[in-house]
């Protein structure tokens, strides 16, 4: 009936020109493969999200030019694209505080076009405005859920949120619509694509109309895009769908035949395999697309011989290849020999550059320096905080001398407890597990050496007891309980907003509850503080979560 | 007819406890000294933004409860008081994401209690959702401006931004409000108190209605709430005023004799002394607030023998006191001897403690540490930035042994174009000047040294060329335009979104535009990491610029 294609590409925010080189490169295929209509994600002339430069009044009209030039290019195919729509009204009729408002009304859009032509235009009507969104910030909602005519189709199209809320698709289809379009930027977390099908097979089955689904592929800063693009039939089959993590165009004819659903048994199986393989691919992408789209190649990492730098450095090699990824082993008096053996192991198995760099002559400097002012004081984290920040100063000169970005190599539990030093270990351009909680980084470092089907992390690396070396014999539980103890808890307070009270209702010990919940308050100003890091989890630290710093609240 | 107090009060964000004890307080003053209605500001009982505190069930179960401990306290007088009041259905109806909303429905409210009652509620209508505003995060907009009853008089109660939008004002008075009390949490920028009495005026005179407006007052985290509190008649005359910055109860009867305003010559004259007299006063209240609200009781700068640090210890002084500052020279090989002096003396006319610690021996390890790896290239940023590292570590290992805060010294300019070492001179808990551009650096230590009528900030320092100092014969301007060609671009820039075009078209030189604009963009990163700093002007960075990292805009 109509031949459709999905174009889940992955543009680069505030690449306008780009962007719509690669839009239009992707028009001229869908037409070459004989496509009646291709469907671009939200807001893919700017790239999602584009944040505060939808204040810039050049930088939507850069947009609006952009649409115009797609315009010309839809010569004999239907084309809908995401992009910003204005109006010259004000955004709001506040008289005395304009500078920090738009200058006109934006509204997050979708233009359907064809053979030239623009046809007609669907604003947004649902704003996401929680968790990393703030389109209240720029946008207004539209006021009326429209059907288009494509020749003899009637179309219904909405965007992102459109689906998820009750309402649009149902006014649509009332309105005749026969097939439904969600132009999508939905960003990645460890079962959401799940959720999405699931979300889109209900939809379609309870409307008996087919819908088209496209979200945008990528890394954009510490969200990953997943695509996963898809076409369920109006029985809420699922018909096509598209590579996850990658760019793809997914061609369709609707109304072809549904693919049977995998049974119950099975997918419960292929569930529990995706939420590694899902969290994996996405640290990839993520990690790949912020150090290319940013402009730089090589990345270095301090390689402790721990799990942490250990499943960092294997990541940024699937992400960027060896030759692209620098280990640097940092010992220190204290650091075991075994700890710089494991490194060094490590770096072998992945085939990247190692150097060892000891900062013990540094550290002895440091101890000199400061020795008249720390005269009459016992060592203390002073003195572990003063190695990790030598260790962070030499991956940074390396950085500006070399043009390496470095990848820190925290993980969320840690950065939760503040379980790590400001400037030290935190250094970084990103970091890429920061929303990977320490039980997590076990599975994903089982995960990839079963992938390569090798110890390539090695076991001695797996199975050693967490310890942050700053101290001789110190142990990661000398401070916290163990990761089996505290991820429940964080997960609980971070991610469910539970109160300390409920937390040790579930059967926490009450003086552990309080403690950990003590340093995740009283952390935050270091977290303020921190590389952005690769949302996985549906409640990441970074712009999804903010609190504030000054803050008495305990509970 | 009513004797109104205002009660400008200073709450910690999250101290539901102490919030209340001190409300419970001024309400007992207000009865003594035989006030009919006290008003509080918005959301006092939280503090405010209380932030993704308001997505905590807890939190707002608490404050419900403060708020009914409150209504006990009301015998024999008014209340009028901000609050998080909630109902009991879900806030958006979206069955598949719920996890990052507020699990009930809430409203940014103002109770009127009187005589241990609660007499009624009004919801905020107009919620900012711009600049550092996130209030449709969490909040749904009230539906109904009420007018309520209070013995004879009829009252309309609106609260902040709902005065500032047209509406809600003209809705209670035509409903027959007889006196309209806003409650505010109005952040402070330079010019905003103007601005607030130009608009309070303006609506009173325009509604014939007298207006009681109450401003929350103190710092938290990087906005500053400056009181100002007053009392308009009904002519737009005002009739009472509290102080900018500090803690009060301004008590007023209304219909008493307006006070004349002043003439537009003496305006003029008053508005120019006052920008940078509350902007001392707002960095004051910021640093003081910030450090005891935390916790701390000293602070350590770093003292370069350059105007930003200079400027930075003598707000520390002011605002905390000589004994609790501590200022520490780091000289290195290429530290000037007059740098030093400079730096000595200006600690001596302060009355600090003051420290030398001499970083060459730690340069020198570096030097050697990075010996091999560096051997093959010249020195560059690279050698520039180990030594404001070094500088930077020093601090933090003072702050980590005595508990003091580190205070970073950077303006504004320095921040916006990336002049600056991130885990260098970047370092601290707050950086207290870095919403001051460079050019108003120097309009603040002259005003704070004729306040103290003397050179307390020393001339030597007022009149050097700035120099970062990391390098031999360093100057600003080697690497940027002048300050007083650079800011203005940063303004148009920054504050004015304005394009590079229009920017050009004002008359700069294209390379230099195309080059600071270049160099802002490309330092979001840095800024990403940079401690919160004070906002004193209509757009910080921080929370209320929300740039990507990953940007190719170039406009």
């Amino acid at each position: 009936m109509v031949r459709i294609a999905l174009a889940q590409v992955n543009p680069t925010v505030g690449d306008i020109d780009g962007n719509t080189a690669k839009i239009i490169e992707y028009i001229k295929e869908a037409r070459d493969k004989s496509v009646d209509l291709v469907v671009f994600p939200e807001l893919v002339i700017t790239g999602y999200p584009p944040k505060d430069l939808l204040l810039k009044p050049s930088f939507i009209d850069a947009n609006r030019r952009a649409l115009a030039r797609i315009i010309s290019e839809t010569a004999d195919i239907a084309v809908i694209i995401g992009f910003v729509d204005h109006s010259n009204a004000p955004f709001v009729s506040n008289a005395y505080d304009l500078s920090a408002l738009p200058k006109k009304t934006l509204y997050n859009s979708a233009a359907l076009l064809h053979d030239g032509r623009l046809i007609g235009i669907q604003h947004k009507m649902h704003l996401p405005n929680y968790d990393v969104f703030d389109e209240k910030r720029y946008f207004k909602p539209g006021t009326e859920n429209r059907v288009f005519n494509l020749g003899n189709l009637k179309l219904g199209i909405n965007i992102c949120e459109d689906l998820w809320v009750d309402g649009s698709t149902e006014k649509q289809v009332e309105l005749g619509a026969e097939l439904i379009v969600n132009i999508s930027a939905s960003p990645f977390y460890a079962g959401k694509s799940r959720l999405r099908r699931e979300l889109i097979a209900m939809r379609a089955q309870a409307n008996k109309v087919p819908i088209a689904y496209v979200n945008l592929v990528g890394g954009q800063d510490e969200l990953v895009f997943d695509g996963r693009s898809c076409v369920f039939d109006a029985r809420g089959a699922l018909i096509a769908e598209g590579e996850q993590f990658e760019e793809c165009l997914v061609i369709s004819t609707i109304d072809s035949a549904p693919i049977a659903p995998p049974d119950e048994a099975d997918r419960a199986e292929m569930r529990e395999k995706e939420e590694i393989e899902e969290i994996f691919n996405a640290l990839l992408l993520g990690i790949r697309d912020y150090v290319r789209k940013n402009g730089f190649t090589k990345v270095v990492i301090g390689l402790s011989g721990g799990i942490d730098s250990a499943l960092t450095a294997a990541l940024a090699t699937e992400a960027l290849g060896a030759h692209n990824v620098v280990g640097v082993a940092m010992p220190s008096a204290i650091t075991s020999s075994s700890s710089i053996e494991d490194a060094k192991r490590l770096a072998e198995n992945l085939g990247i550059e190692f150097k060892v760099i000891p900062i013990v002559d540094a550290v002895n400097a440091y101890t000199r320096m400061l020795s008249e002012e720390f005269k009459d004081t016992a060592p203390d984290v002073t003195e572990e905080n003063i190695q990790a920040r030598i260790r962070g100063n030499v991956l940074m000169a390396l950085s500006n001398k070399f043009g390496y970005l470095v990848l820190s190599t925290g993980n969320k539990s840690e950065l939760a407890v503040g379980y790590c030093t400001l400037y030290g270990d935190m250094s970084g351009g990103l970091a890429a597990i920061s929303d990977v909680p320490k039980t997590m980084v076990y599975k994903l470092a089982a995960y990839y050496n079963k992938l390569k089907g090798a110890e390539v992390i090695p076991h001695s690396i797996i199975t050693k007891a967490p310890s942050a070396e700053l101290r001789a014999g110190q142990k990661d539980t000398d401070s916290l309980p163990p990761y089996e103890v505290l991820d429940p808890i964080l997960h609980a307070y971070i991610e469910e907003n539970r109160s300390k009270e409920e937390i040790i209702a579930m059967g926490f010990d009450a003086e552990v509850v309080s403690e950990v919940i003590w340093k995740v308050d009283h952390n935050e100003y270091k977290r303020q503080q921190a590389p952005i890091g690769i949302k996985i989890t549906p409640k990441a630290f970074g712009t999804g979560r903010r609190m504030p710093i000054t803050n008495r609240y305990n509970g």
